[in-house]
C-alpha cells in the first residue's frame, strides 16, 4: 500500500541512512510540542492543546508509525490533515475524531483512492500534533515531514505548491460534521474560498489537501522536520537543565541541517499589545522594551505568525525567516496568543529552510506577500542587534 | 435510462392524461419569459437575458426534450441546476455553459451516478430558463416541473426540502470554473454555506443540487410550471391586443389549477424607493400611490421577490401567495431591481400552490421565515382593497 516496507516491518530500517527511526513516546511528546511551538513562531495554537490530542489518542490506538519519504513508493498516496482557524478560536475547540475521519473518507472518494499515508501540513503548534492523532486514528503511516518547516497562515504557502503540486481537491470539515470540498485553479484561489468557508464555520475546521505522490513528497515537502521539532525541544530542555535554555536552543539551531542558522534578536519585557481577530487571522503588533536599556525597543509584527522584528528603522528578522517570542528564563515558545503585558521574553530568530527561500517560494512568503513593505534579507545577513 | 419512453421517442405518450407535450418555440420563449417573470414575483433576475441564453442555446443544441414527472423512472436520478445570486450582479454576467457541464459533472461523481433529468429549482425569471440552456448543451430532458411553483430567496425553500428530500450534496460553479461541493445535515445549514460561497464568488454562480429519484419528483414537486409559465405569458400576450392585459391576466390565473386565484391590489405610481445588495440578497422597499386617489399608498417590501403588501394597517397580500409588480399597461412585469422612481403599475397577487401552505412547507416559508413580523393569511381570505 504505497510504502516500500510493509506496515508490519519496523520503519526506518531501509537504506536510506538519513530516514530516522522514530516514535514518540509520553515524554518525547513533551519535547516535540515544545520545539513544534518553536517552530510555528508564534502561530499554529497552543501546542499544550496539541500535546493533550495526540496524548489520548496514542493512549486509545496506539503509537502511530513514523515513516520517512524515502520510505513510500513514488506511487503512493499521501494528503495533508491539518486543523484551520485562528489560534485564538483553535484553543477552545478540539478535534473531536469524527470531523478528521470524514475529511479523509472525502478527499479519498472524490480522488478515487484510499489515502496510504498522512503528512502534517505545518509543524507548528497544533498542526504538529493533530496528523498524529489522525494517523493513530485512522491506522495510517504519518510522514516525518511537513510542507513549511515552520508555520504560515495560508494554505498557498507550502513547498508542494512551490513545487507545482495541486492544492486541490481540498475538503473542508466543521464539528457538526458539515464538509465541503473545493476545487480551484491555484492554491491561493482555494485558500480564498477555503478562508471563506473557515469564517463561516467559526474559524475552526479539519482540513484535508495537496493528494499528492510518495514521489511529490519526496520532492516537494521538507523532510524530518517532526525530528526537528522533537530535538529542538529535547535542546530546550537540556539547557534549562544547566541554566541556558535559549543558548541551547541557539545553538541547536545553528547546527541543524534544515536550519542552520539562530540567534537571539532581543532580551526585554512586553510593554504593549495590540491583537485583533479580522478576516480569519489574529494579527497584531507587539512591543518589547530591553531589560537593561528601556530606550531600546523591538517591534514585532504578526499575521498568525510573527512576521517582522525591527529596532526602530532597523531589520533584525523578516518572514519566511523564523521569528519566535520565548520565556526569557525557561526558552519555553509563547504563541502570539498568549503574549502578555508584562511578559520577560526573549525573541530569537533562525533561518528558514532553503526549500522556503528558492524564488518560486517567494512568490509565496516573500514579506509582500504579507502585506509587509520589506524586502527580504536572509537572517545571517542583517547586521546583528546592538548590545545594550 | 430513468424514462418511461426512450429519449428518441416523442414525450408525452404516456397514459397520464395531465402530462402536457411541451415544446417551446422562440416566440413560445417570449411568453415562456413574459410568464416565468410574472411567477418570479419579481426576483430570478431578468427574464429577458435568461430567455436570450435560451435562445442562443436552443440553436446550437436543438429543443430539450420536456417531460412530465409521470414520465420518469420510479428510480431515475435528477438534480435541480440554478444561476445563485443576487438579481442585481446576475443581470451583469451569464453562464458560459462550462460552469453548467462541470456542476453536473461534479454532482454526478459524488452521488456515484450519472444524472437522467434536470428541473429548475424556481419557475422565475432567469432560473426558468438557464434549465432549457442546461438540458439543451447536457442533451438531457428537462422536467416539466419545479421546487416552488414561484422564486424564493433561499434553497430550503423548495418542497423537495419540506418533503424530506436532502438538498446535498450541492455543487456550486463560478464563471472561472472553481468548483464547491457542500454537504450538510439539513438544507438550511447548506443555505448558509451555499450563500457564503456565493458571496465570495461574486454573487453569481451555477449550482446543482438535490439529487432525487424519479418518484421523489413525482411527490415532492410542483407539477406542469413550465406550462403554467407559457400559459401566463400568453394570456397577458392575448389580453394585450384586447386592451385587458391585466384582466387577462387575473382571469388565466384564477382559473389554473395550481394557483387558483388572482386579484389586483393597487393601481399607481411608483413614488419611493430603497433598495440595497446585502447578505447576498436584494432587500428593499417601495411605496406606490394610487392613480386617482395620491393620499393611497401601498407599501411592498422585498428580499429579492415581493414579500408583502399593505395598504396602511391593511395586509393586502403576504408570502408565500404571489406579489408581482406589472406595468400598467402592457401587464409586463416588472423585476424588483428594474423598479424605477414614477413607474406606473399594477400590483397583482395570486394564491400560493398546495404544496407552499402545508404545514410542512410553512416551516420554512411562513413570513416569518423572512423576518417579517405578520402571520400568514392566504390571499383568498383576506379583504379586496377599497376602490378608490
Amino acid at each position: 500500500m504505497g510504502l516500500k516496507s510493509p506496515l508490519t516491518k519496523q520503519a526506518g530500517v531501509e537504506d536510506d541512512t538519513r530516514q530516522t527511526n522514530l516514535t514518540l513516546s509520553e515524554a518525547d511528546l513533551h519535547d516535540f510540542a515544545r520545539g513544534a511551538a518553536f517552530l510555528g513562531t508564534g502561530g499554529g495554537g497552543d501546542p499544550y492543546i496539541g500535546r493533550l490530542m495526540a496524548q489520548a489518542a496514542i493512549r486509545t490506538f496506539g503509537h502511530p508509525q513514523i515513516i520517512h519519504p524515502s520510505q513510500l513508493d513514488d506511487d503512493a498516496t499521501v494528503a495533508f490533515i491539518a486543523m484551520l482557524g485562528a489560534p485564538t478560536v483553535l484553543n477552545e475547540k478540539a478535534a473531536s475524531g469524527d470531523d478528521i475521519e470524514l475529511a479523509i473518507e472525502r478527499l479519498s472518494q472524490r480522488i478515487g483512492k484510499p489515502i496510504d499515508a498522512l503528512m502534517p501540513a505545518e509543524i507548528g503548534g497544533v498542526n504538529s500534533t493533530l496528523p498524529i492523532v489522525a494517523a493513530a486514528r485512522l491506522g495510517l503511516p504519518l510522514l516525518n515531514a511537513d510542507g513549511m518547516g515552520r508555520a504560515f497562515p495560508e494554505i498557498q504557502m507550502v513547498v508542494m505548491n512551490f513545487e507545482g503540486v495541486s492544492a486541490t481537491p481540498f475538503v473542508i470539515v466543521d464539528e457538526h460534521l458539515n464538509s465541503t470540498i473545493v476545487e480551484t485553479g491555484d492554491a491561493a484561489t482555494a485558500e480564498g474560498f477555503v478562508r471563506t468557508l473557515a469564517v463561516h464555520m467559526g474559524l475552526s475546521c479539519i482540513v484535508a489537501g495537496y493528494p499528492m505522490t510518495g514521489a511529490d513528497v519526496k520532492r516537494a515537502t521538507i523532510h524530518e522536520t517532526l525530528t526537528e521539532a522533537l530535538n529542538i525541544g529535547r535542546a530546550i530542555e537540556a539547557g534549562r537543565k544547566r541554566g541556558d535554555a535559549s543558548g541551547a536552543l541557539i545553538r541547536y539551531l545553528s547546527d541543524s541541517e534544515t536550519y542552520g542558522h539562530g540567534r537571539e534578536l532581543f532580551d526585554g519585557k512586553i510593554i504593549d499589545l495590540r491583537r485583533e481577530t479580522t478576516g480569519g487571522f489574529s494579527t497584531g503588533h507587539c512591543k518589547i522594551s530591553d531589560m537593561t536599556n528601556p530606550d531600546r525597543l523591538l517591534d514585532l509584527q504578526f499575521q498568525n505568525e510573527n512576521l517582522l522584528a525591527k529596532e526602530g528603522d532597523t531589520l533584525l528578522a523578516i518572514v519566511p525567516d523564523l521569528i519566535t517570542v520565548i520565556d526569557r528564563e525557561t526558552a519555553e515558545p509563547i504563541p502570539t496568543e498568549s503574549l502578555r503585558y508584562g511578559q520577560r521574553v526573549k525573541v530569537i530568530a533562525a533561518a528558514a529552510p532553503k526549500l522556503l527561500r528558492t524564488e518560486a517560494a517567494l512568490n509565496f512568503v516573500h514579506p509582500r506577500c504579507f502585506g509587509l513593505d520589506e524586502d527580504y534579507a536572509p537572517i545571517e545577513t542583517l547586521p546583528l542587534p546592538q548590545q545594550s
